[in-house]
C-alpha cells in the first residue's frame, strides 16, 4: 500500500483563524491563507476588512499601501478600495470600470479571533464556526493568543492531533509517558468530526495533576481528542478520583479539566499557521500556572512542528504520504477520508456552476 | 480584462548600455545581458572586446580565465580566444576545430559606457545608439556612472518612467506632490519612441527649482517623459517665467532645465540593471549640487525599486500583468505594444532565415 | 558538435564508499549516496549497517529516531528495524504488516572505509571492491580518512582524473608545470578501467622530489592516472633515475612512489562525496610529510572543486556538456562511453526482471 500525497490539500468552505484579534487594528496586515495573499485591517467603527493583498491595475500589494479612513490606498497610483471591495477612487479618471475591484472575503470576530471565509461567500454562515467550549465562563483561565508557525502540510498536523501514540516518543522530553503506550485508543466518527478518546483508569496522578490538582489518591484520566473538520482540533483531557462513573456528567463535575484547542489555517499547500488557546478549571487565578502551559505546550508543539517539516521534505520528494498504514492510523484516515469528500463537493458544485454559467 | 505575463520579453536587435566605460579595463568582468552571461574586457590598444562567458569545450566561464595580451585564455584549459570569438590557440593541439568558437558581441563605447549588441550582428549600426542630448557641451554638468539592480522585468520599469501619476504615492518622501496630481498628461507616439508630458502653468516655483533657480515670481513648469525602444528614458524638466510661449525655442532659452537619462538593460527576464546619468543647466559647477542629485534620484529610484519588485512577484505568482487598464495607462500600453512588434519582427526574421538556411 | 548533459548518470551496480569507518559508530548517522537518503549506525558486535533513511509509515526520518540494541526505532512512533530492513517491533500492535520494512544496502568495510551497495543485492560481491595498492605494506605511509564536497556531476569530476592537461591552468598554484604542458599523454583501456600516462624523461627532479627523494642527478618521472568505472581513481606518481628501463619491475622498485586515491560517490547528480587516501613509499616516517600531503592536495583538489562547480552551473543552464571535443578528451570520452554502456546494461537488466515478475 503506497499512499501518493495530494497535490491540493485545501477546504475553501470553511471559516479559519486568520488573526488574533489583537493583532489587526488601524494598519495593514498582510498574510498568506489557503494560499492567498489577503491584507486585513479595521474600519473606524473596529469592524475588520479583508480584501486580497493585491491591486487589480498593475498587482501592487494593497498592504504596500495607506489606510485612508475604512478604505485602502494602493501605494502605487492611489486607486483607493472599501472593505467590501468596491473601488471608491481612481486619482485623475472619474469613470471606475466594473473590473476595478478586489476580491472581499467574509470575516467574523469571535473567540478573540478574526475567522475568514475563503471560499464561496453564498455559503459564510457564521453559526458554523467551531464553539468553543467553556469560553468565558467563570471558573475557567484562559490562555490564549498563541501563535507558532509549521513548515508542514496541514493534514500532517491533524494527522498528529488525533495520535496519542506519537506522544511517547516525539514528547519524551515534554509530555511523553511510555506507561499509556499500549493502553488502546477508541475512534468514533461524527457529523464533521472524528475523536479518538481513552481512559487510564486507576493510575497514580502524572505530575501535572499532582501539582496542580487535589486528588488524595488514585484517579481515572481521559484525553479525548477532537477533529472538527477541516482542521480545528481539541483535547478535552482531566480526572476523576479512581472508581466513578466515566459520563458527562461526572466530568463535567471533575476539579480538574483542560481544553485545549489549535486553530490551523493552511499558509500554502506545504505551510500552516498554528493558532492555539487552553481553557483550564483549576488553578484558574494562578498567573505562573498560564505561564507554565505557555512554555510546556509551546515546547510541546515545537518538538511535532520539527518532525513534521521533515516529513514534509520526505514526502515532497518522494510524492509518497505513507507505505504502510498502522491499527494507530484509524483516526487519521478517517480525517483524510472525509476531508477528501468536502474537497470533492466543493469541485462538484465549482463544476454544478460553471455548467449553469456555460448553458 | 485580465492580461498575461509574457514568458520572453527582450528585443534582441538594440543597444544596450552593457557597463560603464570605467568598469572595462585590462581585467576579466563577467555580467548576465538578456539572459545570456557575458565577459567584457579591453584589449591592450584599449579597445572593448565581449565574448559569451563560456568556454566551448567544457563550459568553464571564461571570466575565471586570464587575459593575455588581446585574448581570454581559459582558465581549464588554456583555450585562448581573440575579441572576435576565434580560437587562436590549443595548448598541445596544433589543429583547431571549426567549433572551437565563442560567440562575439558588437560594441561601442559612446556616452562614457560601453555599448552591447545582443542581436544579429548584421543590424549592428552605432549610428542608432540613443543620442544623449547636451552631452559634452559647455553650460552643462553631469552627472555620470551611476547603477542601480532593479528585481523586476524592465518592462514593469518602462511603464514606470512614462508615468508621472505614480510619484504622488511611491514618491511622496523624495519628489512626490500631490498638487500636479489632476493636471492631464498627453501622450504622443512616434518613430520607435513615445512620449509623456504635462505642463504645470502658473505655480509656485517647486522647493528644488526655489533652492537652486532664479525665478522673480510663479513659473510655468514642463516635464517630457521620452521612452526610445526599447528601453532608453528620459526626462526633459524645466521651468520658464509664467506665461511664455512653451515652444522649443523658449525651452531652449530656458535658465533652468535637467535631462535625466535611464538606460535599461535587461539582465534576466525578472532583473534588470539600471545605468542613469544626468544633465542639468544650472549650478553647473556645483559639485554640492552633484551629490544632491545623486542622493535624491538614488533614493527616488530605490522607491521605484521596492514596488516593482513586489509587483514583479505577484506577476509571477499570477501570471497576470494587469486586471484593469486605466487612463494613465496610455502610455505604458503604447510602450507594450511597440515593444511586442519588435519581438513579432524580430521572430519572423529568424523564422525567415530558418527558411532560408534549410531550403 | 553538441553533446547534451544527462539527466541520470548514477550506476547503481558498484561498491561506493559510504563513510570512513571512524564516522560510523554506536549513532545514527544521516548521508544522502546516489539520490537516496541513508542512515547508518553499527551494531553492538561493530558490523555496520545501513537503512533508507525513512520509516515506511508516515516516512519519518529514521535518523532523527534511536539506536535501541542493534535496531533503530523511529522518532515518530517507534517502529523499530533491525539492520535487514524488517520491522521487529509496532508499538501497540502484535501483527507486523510485510510491507513494514525498510530497504537495506548491503555494506563491506575495507581500507578503512564503509562501502555500500546501492544496486541490486544479489550482485553485491565484495570480490569486486578496488584493490587498494600497498595498503598496509610495511614502508608505506598512509594519510587517509579525507573528506571533500564537489558542488559537481561525479562524471565532471571523472573527466577530470584522467586529464593530466588541466593541472597547468587550475593548478598553477600548487601542483601546475607548464614545462609538461607538451608532453603527450597515452590512453589505454582495460576491462572496467581507463588509463592515461606519460612519462617525462630526462629532466630536472620537480620541487617535491628534490625536497623528499635522494636523486644524485636527473630522472624520468611516471604519472598514471587509472580510472576504475564507475568512479574510483588512482594516480600512481614516481621517478626513476634517468635513463632506467620504465618497466612494472623498476618502478616496483623505486625509491620514490606515491598511489594517491579518490573514491568519488555520487550524492545527487549534482553534487558529489570525494573521499581520498595517500600512500608513499618515501619520508613514510615523517608526520610532518603527512601534513604536508594533506595541505597540498587539500589545495589542489579546491582549486578542481571550484572550477567544476561553475562548469556544472553553466551544464544545468544550458542542457549542453560540450560544444567542441578536444585531443585531450580522449580518456575523459571512453570513461562517459563506459558508463553509459554500463547504465545501460543496468536498465536493460531491470526491464527483463520487470517482464518476468509480470510473466
Amino acid at each position: 500500500m503506497t499512499t501518493p500525497t495530494s497535490t491540493t490539500t485545501f477546504v475553501k468552505n470553511a471559516w479559519y483563524v486568520a488573526a488574533w484579534s489583537a493583532e489587526i487594528g488601524r494598519h495593514l496586515t498582510a498574510r498568506t491563507l489557503l494560499g492567498e495573499n489577503v491584507v486585513l485591517w479595521r474600519r473606524q467603527d473596529g469592524t475588520p476588512a479583508a480584501l486580497v493583498d493585491r491591486c487589480p491595475h498593475k498587482l501592487a500589494p494593497l498592504s504596500l499601501g495607506e489606510l485612508v479612513g475604512d478604505d485602502v490606498q494602493c501605494g502605487y497610483h492611489g486607486m483607493t478600495f472599501s472593505g467590501t471591495g468596491q473601488c471608491v477612487r481612481i486619482p485623475g479618471q472619474a469613470a471606475i470600470p466594473p473590473s476595478a475591484c478586489a476580491r472581499s472575503f467574509p470575516l467574523v470576530e469571535r473567540y478573540g479571533a478574526v475567522w475568514i471565509w475563503m471560499g464561496d461567500p453564498a455559503h459564510a454562515d457564521p453559526a458554523v464556526i467551531v464553539p468553543v467550549q467553556r469560553y468565558g465562563e467563570p471558573g475557567w483561565a484562559l490562555v490564549d493568543g498563541q501563535y507558532l508557525h509549521f513548515k508542514t502540510n496541514y493534514l500532517n498536523i491533524t494527522d498528529n492531533l488525533v495520535d496519542p501514540a506519537h506522544t511517547t516518543y516525539v514528547h519524551k522530553n515534554t509530555i511523553g509517558n511510555s506507561a499509556a503506550e499500549d493502553v488502546g485508543v477508541k475512534v468514533e466518527q461524527g457529523e464533521g468530526h472524528v475523536l479518538a478518546y481513552r481512559w487510564i483508569n486507576d493510575a497514580e496522578p502524572v505530575p501535572l495533576v499532582k501539582a496542580m490538582g487535589d486528588f488524595a489518591g488514585r484517579v481515572d484520566r481521559w484525553q479525548y481528542y477532537y477533529l472538527i473538520l477541516p482542521s480545528v482540533s481539541y483535547v478535552d483531557f482531566g480526572c476523576l478520583d479512581a472508581g466513578q462513573e466515566h459520563g458527562e456528567a461526572e466530568r463535567n463535575g471533575s476539579r480538574f479539566r483542560s481544553f485545549s484547542y489549535n486553530f490551523l489555517t493552511p499558509e500554502t499547500e506545504t505551510t500552516t499557521h498554528y493558532f492555539w488557546l487552553h481553557l483550564r478549571n483549576y488553578h484558574a487565578q494562578d498567573t505562573e500556572a498560564d505561564a507554565q502551559v505557555v512554555r510546556l505546550m509551546t515546547d510541546t508543539f515545537l518538538e511535532d512542528a520539527a518532525i513534521l517539516a521533515r516529513i514534509q521534505q520526505e514526502q515532497e520528494r518522494t510524492g509518497v504520504r505513507e507505505y504502510v498504514r498502522l491499527g494507530i492510523d484509524n483516526a487519521p484516515a478517517r480525517i483524510r477520508r472525509l476531508v477528501s469528500r468536502l474537497q470533492a463537493a466543493e469541485s462538484d458544485s465549482v463544476t454544478t456552476q460553471t455548467t449553469e454559467a456555460t448553458s
